[in-house]
């Protein structure tokens, strides 16, 4: 499907409505989309060894093994920086992981965690949040980064607005992040695949002209930016929903930085076929945990006693050797190994769910599971399930 | 081996010198000695899944598979509390543990721990390190505890005297040990096995007295007890050499509490069977990592961009898919897999370290093993290697 001078293709399988059903073949396997990226920020999955990340839901099918994750270039160009994974070979030899990966710019992490920042035409100065050394992003450093790091998929450098700009500072910042996307483009000169991001805040009209302006470009696929940043849910799902059909049917589509189960369904169903989002794996370290039947605090004594699987219906390791209360005895007490079983079953969770949907899809039935999922996990007590 | 109403049956297989290689055929399966088992405190080997630690060195053979692990009666009476691991059915099954469990009998943590504490006829009353809550223990109650637990190998609970004591206040402690040890006894009515504790500190004349008393109760087993409680290392090896031969031959010999992989070889060489230490665990959260060539301490800013495995003679997870290099940086940005990763490495050490002891025993090498050993681990610059 892939050739050798391609650095990706896309093939749409099917469709449900505006559900899609499609392959991502990557350098590193293909992907069955829709897809949900767990993200390992420092070129690792929080909690989990590389080992873990690959055999996860191995009880299902090889379908439940994450096929792809993110990784931050923010993050990794501080700690340990881009010269050492280079020299080490790239960052899927880096953490032993033989699946695909999509990097971000580094723009969402510079504007939302860098300590000091400057943004030019040029590029953007900031701090690190870590020890407050200054470094330097513009569109040419944040892709030759990227593809030092050997990713199979890289994202366009973008200025990512604070939610809350009006609609003059909107319409600049989507500027600059063309004429970004237009550098970043121009930049590329690996077999690292490059997506575009489509900006544009809360407005139509301003995320209409970023979407025809973007995908007029040569990207391998394109992303709605500028999400989950502060915004309602109702605006997330309605910037979605406008964006979604603006963009070209035969690339990926991804949303990023997103979100719940409930998200990724709406996602889905909008068109969209790529997600990420932390909350499987910081949920889990706050003792958060998804169930087929909703959320449950793990730390509640209600569990104290509760020799139940945390879900029933998870084949996961956690869900399938030990108890609600042997989990929430590890968790109350402070016990590393907490995080890794509540790791282990929030992204089996997440992929499960993606499993169950493409499957929902090629049956033409993903109106319906959508809706069983929904009335499932709102039907009251997840905890007495 | 084991008939349905034994609780333990011993086999000498062979013997190198006084290094013996055995057989202790348990309620959970037969364990070959001498043999190391990893401390699962709160009924979990820090930082590793069930399925993890059952995993451990499956590479090399069953044999390196932990045959046993250690649970602390002190802790699991205080969390989550003996009642709420009985209700649920044990503590192999709240772990989700198939193997063999050895519990200690409170008696070192409340000495250690408890932050306040009266000793008595009776037992001792203390309070926990936690909460300060107020709690007792007794030979009675510590026998009930571990019998509820459901180990397969529970200890006599016994008093474990402050390092430093004079003759006199030793032998009083040894005395009510003694006492105690045939409460103990007296108390034992389910199938899990029974161990005694040799006492008597320094003193060669009371740990003379202390193992012919003890020895001549109808245990499954004798520890040596009172060891790594703050003497030296030449005094920790005076009284397990001194007192080793003063055990029966035909039943499993335990050394408390110990230790390094030298210890270990000390020990083997003075007839022990059985060792526990925290030292694998605690140390891999500490970055500190054994390896065929000494210890390494995986912060140090030579193995940032270090490609090789953590210990090339390795076959674990860890030393088999990623490198120091990759086990510095999780180490240094505190992500929680490090400790995961550095903990499969170090317990598979010690599991390894005895798989050929047994070897080398079997094959009448043992001398020449440990002085193989020793010469590797003391020739310099483990992190050259």
């Amino acid at each position: 499907m892939l050739s050798a001078e391609s650095r990706l293709s896309f093939a749409l399988l099917h469709h449900d409505g505006a559900a899609r059903l499609g392959q991502i073949a990557t350098r590193h396997g293909v992907i069955d989309t829709p897809v949900f990226m767990p993200v390992g920020t420092l070129a690792s999955v929080k909690s989990l060894t590389t080992a873990q990340l690959s055999a996860l839901s191995t009880q299902h099918s090889a379908l439940a093994k994450p096929q792809i994750i993110l990784n931050n270039t923010y993050h990794l160009m501080l700690r340990p920086g881009v010269e050492l994974i280079e020299k080490l070979g790239g960052v899927h030899k880096f953490m032993s992981w033989d699946g695909a990966v999509l990097s971000d710019s580094g723009g969402f992490q510079v504007f939302s965690l860098a300590t000091i920042r400057k943004i030019r035409e040029e590029g953007v100065e900031f701090r690190s949040h870590i020890d407050g050394s200054a470094h330097f992003l513009s569109p040419e450093r944040s892709i030759d980064i990227q593809q030092r790091l050997g990713v199979d998929i890289a994202m366009a450098f973008d200025e990512c607005p604070a939610y809350g700009l009006s609609h003059e500072e909107t319409e600049r910042s989507m500027e600059l992040t063309h004429r970004w996307a237009r550098r970043s483009l121009a930049a590329r000169n690996s077999n690292s695949a490059l997506f575009g991001i489509v900006q544009g805040g809360v407005f139509h009209d301003l995320r209409k002209r970023s979407a025809e302006e973007i995908c007029a470009m040569d990207w391998d696929g394109i992303a709605i930016g500028g999400v989950a940043v502060g915004e309602s849910k109702q605006e997330m799902l309605d910037i979605m929903s406008f964006t979604a059909p603006l963009l070209p049917a035969d690339k990926p589509r991804y949303l990023m930085g997103v979100g719940t189960p409930e998200d990724l369904l709406d996602g889905v169903a909008a068109g969209i076929d790529m997600f990420d989002c932390v909350m499987p794996t910081r949920n889990a370290r706050n003792g958060s945990l998804f169930t087929s039947h909703g959320k449950i605090a793990i730390k509640n004594a209600r569990f104290a006693d509760d020799p139940r699987p945390l879900d029933p219906n998870c084949s996961c390791v956690t869900c399938t050797t030990v108890s609600r209360a042997y989990l929430r005895h590890l968790y109350v007490n402070d016990e590393i190994a907490a995080m890794v079983y509540n790791t282990i079953h929030n992204v089996s969770f997440y992929l499960d769910l993606m499993r169950g949907i493409r499957q929902a899809i090629a049956s033409n039935s993903f109106g319906s599971f959508r809706d069983s999922f929904l009335s499932r996990i709102s039907s009251g007590d997840a905890g007495a399930q």
